[in-house]
C-alpha cells in the first residue's frame, strides 16, 4: 500500500526523497487501513517500508491497529519514492504552466523519462552508504531497477516461506513494483495510479505467480 | 530508558507480559524524551526494544521526535518486562493487603524471589518460539539471565563498533540490565528504581567499562 496523505500530497508538491510528515487525513487513512486489515484477520510476519517518515509512520499506525507492533519492520532506501530531482519541492500546477501538460505527464507517469537533475548531491546520513550513487533524479525505470533487489532478496524469499508481507511505500515506487508483478508494458504504465491508503492484496502460488489481486475494502465503501 | 506511563502503571496493576497501551501522559513523556534527546544532538545507529506495545510505541514516538525514524528497531522478547506470573493483572494495593508489605516488596524488588506462577501457559503467536520455555513467572535473576544474551550478542558488539544504541524497555528488565552494568550486589538491587520516561545515558570505553552515567535533563527540570 501507499502511505497516507502527506503534507506535500495535500499541497500538490513534488516530493521524491524530501521527508515530509503525514497530514491529519493521512493519519486517519492509516487508522482506517489498520481497521480494515484487522477485519481480514491476516497475520503478517514482516513489514517492509522505505526510509521516509510518511511511510514508516503509516506502517507504525497500521501495526498498532492490528495489534502486531512486535513484528520486524524492515526499512530500506530501495522502497523510497522515486527521486524527483530538481522537481522536488516544486508545485505541480506551477511546473505544468511552465512546461505544459504533456511534459508534466511524461515526467510523472512515463517509464523512461528522467526528471531534471539536481545540480548538487544532497547530504543525508541515511544515504551515506550510496556515495556517488546517490541519485540526482530517477525515472520510473531507474526506480524499478534499485527496488527489485529488495523484492528478490528480501520479500520474495519470505513469501515463498509462506510468510505474509506488508509493504508500505510510495506512489511511484509502488507503480514500479506493480509494473514488475503485473508485467505491464512500458507504454501502459502511465495509466496506473496508486491512491493513498488503499491496500492492494496480492496472493501468490509457490512459484510467485499471482493467484489473486484485490483491493482491501475500507469501512463505508 | 523505561517506556512512558502505561494504563497499568496508572491503575497500580502488575503488568508483566500483559500488553497494555500507553496513557496520554505516557505519550507526552515519550514526546518530552524525544525533545530532550534531540537537544543533545545524538545520532543513534539502532533502537532496541521489547515485544510489548508500550515500549515499541514509546520508541516510535522518540524516533519521530528526533527525526531518526529510519534507523533499525530491533524488537526482542529478551527485553520484555519481567513475567509477573499469577500477579499479572492484579492490583498492587490489594495484593499488599493480602500478603503484607514485606512479601510484596520482595516480589517487586528482590533479586531471587519468584512471584506465584501461572497454572497454564499463555498462548501468544509472538512467543511460539519459546515452546515449553515460555515463562510461568520470573524472578529478577531469571529476567537478567534471558536478557543478557541480547546485550552480549546484539547491543554490546554494536557499541564496540562505536554505534550509539537506544534501549527502550521496562522497569524490571532495566533493573536487571542496570544491576549487570553497574555491578550492583544482589542485596542492594531492591533500592534501584527506574522511573518512566527518564533516560539514563551511559558512555563506555572500548572495553565496555562505564566512563560516565548521567540522566538526560528534561525540559523544565
Amino acid at each position: 500500500m501507499r502511505h497516507g496523505q502527506s503534507q506535500a500530497n495535500h499541497d500538490n508538491i513534488f516530493t521524491g526523497w524530501t521527508d515530509v510528515p503525514l497530514t491529519d487525513k493521512g493519519i486517519a487513512q492509516g487508522i482506517a487501513v489498520g481497521k480494515a486489515l484487522k477485519a481480514t484477520g491476516i497475520h503478517f510476519s514482516d513489514a517492509n517500508t522505505s526510509y521516509m517518515s510518511r511511510a514508516i509512520v503509516t506502517t507504525n499506525i497500521i501495526l498498532d491497529e492490528i495489534d502486531q507492533l512486535y513484528i520486524p519492520v524492515h526499512k530500506t532506501w530501495r522502497l523510497n519514492e522515486r527521486h524527483y530531482g530538481a522537481l522536488s519541492g516544486r508545485n505541480k500546477a506551477v511546473v505544468k504552466e511552465k512546461v505544459g501538460a504533456d511534459q508534466l505527464h511524461r515526467w510523472r507517469r512515463g517509464y523512461s523519462e528522467v526528471p531534471p537533475k539536481l545540480t548538487t548531491r544532497q547530504h543525508d546520513r541515511r544515504y551515506d552508504r550510496l556515495g556517488i550513487k546517490m541519485p540526482l533524479s530517477e525515472s520510473l525505470a531507474m526506480t524499478q531497477k534499485r527496488l527489485l533487489p529488495f523484492w528478490e532478496d528480501q520479500v520474495a524469499p519470505r513469501l515463498l516461506d509462506g510468510k505474509n508481507q506488508l509493504i508500505v511505500a510510495h506512489g511511484s515506487s509502488l507503480r514500479a513494483l506493480i509494473k514488475y508483478l503485473d508485467q505491464i508494458p512500458d507504454d501502459q504504465i502511465d495509466k496506473v495510479e496508486v491512491p493513498n491508503g488503499k491496500p492492494i492484496w496480492y496472493k501468490f502460488d509457490n512459484h510467485l505467480r499471482i493467484v489473486n489481486k484485490t483491493f482491501i475494502t475500507m469501512d463505508g465503501e
